[in-house]
């Protein structure tokens, strides 16, 4: 076996984080790229925080890196949605570099972003590599529950509640969440710019191709959620004030075309002490079936998800492999490595 | 498409559940296998409690229906132990027709019983087809668990609790459990008789197989559950007195070669009023993950799962398919049929 050698792609909360996951299983860093002035030219290994030099200079542009050093796999941890994630994903693969990423919508984009989707599957296969997508919800919000459905004689609704800590992903997520605005100025953005579907359509709609159903119907509402008193958000550095917006839930219903309904209600916003992220199914039909996860370490999670993806991504036929195309999610103990 | 044609090979507790989820998902039943003679010559339907004549009289020799009706699949719902159903599966194997089983050991028995298992892998293999376990623990204690374990960076232990009621299971796993007995006799059988290893250790084993781990030692226990009060047994149709053994607490800890410690105590007793089905596990390491089921309805979707293995079990390679080797647990929506 050889070491698998990996680019850190976006070296904020997420890339961070993954880094120092990648060096304790014996993967090569062979190159780091952000965006941020402040970043560009220092030690990975100070930038992420790991107590030690990494050895790999953080730099600005992809393409030097992709071209000159082989990576195996680019961890991209940048941004959401394909449409601003796009150019990042064409840079790995014209390179020939197979993409894991955290970015949500990825993970199953055929509905939301149908032509975005097509393109990168085309320029995954023309290079011979692949994309995909991974995170908590790959675990949690849908192979825990498509597992669960295989316990089922019959479905008739699948609904699961979840949340997650707004604070927990920097202050760019803080921002796309609108946390601090009032009322009324969430309710005008939310009327002028609407609010893109995010992953929880994406997870509903991996559980769905996971059963053989078909999409019928798509309902998705967003609500703020207010503070109920002050409250610190670490993210932003600052005080939200009551009655400010502290987070939002995003609830999506589909209605399948074979009769089942599948719900998911996402709630992201900053965490008062001692909250922690929650992920909770029930299954309706024959039998009822329940799973509960309490002290979900969302973050923490969707950064050893990915990386025990890598492997499998690079494995899979070449194109966007959605999650719905993965094989069974494993954990992996030892290095990652490669056949020499 | 065809319809897909099975044989009911067993018509208790569990295969009459299973004679209803089979006909709902219009698979055709091609024969009914039964030892007791008070099932023998009647029609299945009566025998299952379905409510309708199913049009299939229950036999007690396999032989004829699996030389003549050329079904597609075995489901073999009989007793536990390889050893107890090594004839039933040759049989069923040595005809050529496929099998799936809730017989617990088969689900990994590699080390439990090597000589058997080998033997029936051979058999399966020379005749082109495959001999599969599946049940509660399928889902519940093992792909559950496996996929949590994929959100994992590193595992110390994996720890699971669970419980079942023996009351779902008829007099006879009563009887294996010793429901009623003193603690001294109790005691005296199983300083006599030992206690095979059961679900407990093949489950581990099959989770530490997918996790590509390598087993170091196994330490086993066993501890009767006393009844704190007076508790009707509806399977055996008596009340077991104050004092005397209501079912028992298995605990097995298997410590890896490779460092983790994977272990379950599943206690399985008569329950009084208003008790239900518990799983829960634990997984140390880094970051912690906790599973919970609540009300985990075992006996149904023991015979649920079997069902939605069928199509797994046709496809797999010819051989004794263990779970570890098993595809991704599916929910099979519709009608269970083959391609023409």
């Amino acid at each position: 076996v050889r070491k698998l050698k990996a680019i850190v792609y976006g070296v904020g909360a997420m890339g961070s984080i993954i880094a120092r996951l990648l060096l304790e299983k014996d993967v090569e860093i062979v190159g780091a790229i952000a965006r941020s002035p402040n970043k560009i030219g220092r030690d990975l290994g100070e930038v992420a925080g790991l107590g030690f030099a990494a050895g790999v200079t953080v730099t600005a542009d992809a393409r030097p890196v992709l071209a000159q050093c082989a990576p195996d796999i680019a961890v991209v941890c940048v941004s959401s949605y394909l449409s601003t994630m796009r150019e990042h994903f064409r840079v790995c693969l014209e390179h020939g570099v197979n993409v894991v990423t955290t970015e949500e919508e990825s993970i199953y984009p055929w509905t939301t972003a149908p032509d975005l989707a097509a393109e990168l599957d085309r320029l995954a296969k023309e290079n011979g590599v692949t994309l995909a997508a991974s995170g908590a919800q790959d675990v949690f919000w849908i192979n825990l529950v498509a597992t669960l459905m295989g316990a089922a004689h019959r479905i008739d609704a699948v609904a699961g509640r979840c949340s997650w800590n707004v604070d927990d992903y920097g202050p760019e997520v803080a921002a796309v969440v609108r946390v601090g605005d009032t009322r009324a100025k969430f309710d005008r953005h939310l009327r002028e710019h609407g609010r893109s579907d995010f992953v929880v359509r994406a997870t509903l709609e991996t559980l769905i191709a996971r059963a053989g159903l078909r999409i019928g119907s798509v309902k998705s509402s967003v609500v703020p959620l207010l503070a109920e008193e002050d409250t610190a958000s670490r993210s932003l550095g600052r005080v939200i004030p009551r009655e400010r917006v502290l987070g939002v839930l995003d609830t999506t219903t589909i209605r399948t075309a074979d009769g089942p309904t599948f719900s998911l209600e996402m709630a992201g916003r900053v965490y008062r002490e001692g909250e922690s992220d929650l992920n909770e199914w029930l299954i309706k039909g024959e039998p009822e079936l329940h799973l509960r996860n309490d002290h979900v370490p969302t973050q923490l999670a969707t950064c050893a998800t990915v990386v025990n993806r890598i492997p499998d991504g690079i494995a899979a036929e070449p194109g966007l492999v959605t999650l719905d195309r993965l094989p069974q999610l494993r954990y992996r103990p030892a290095q990652l490595a490669l056949p020499a």
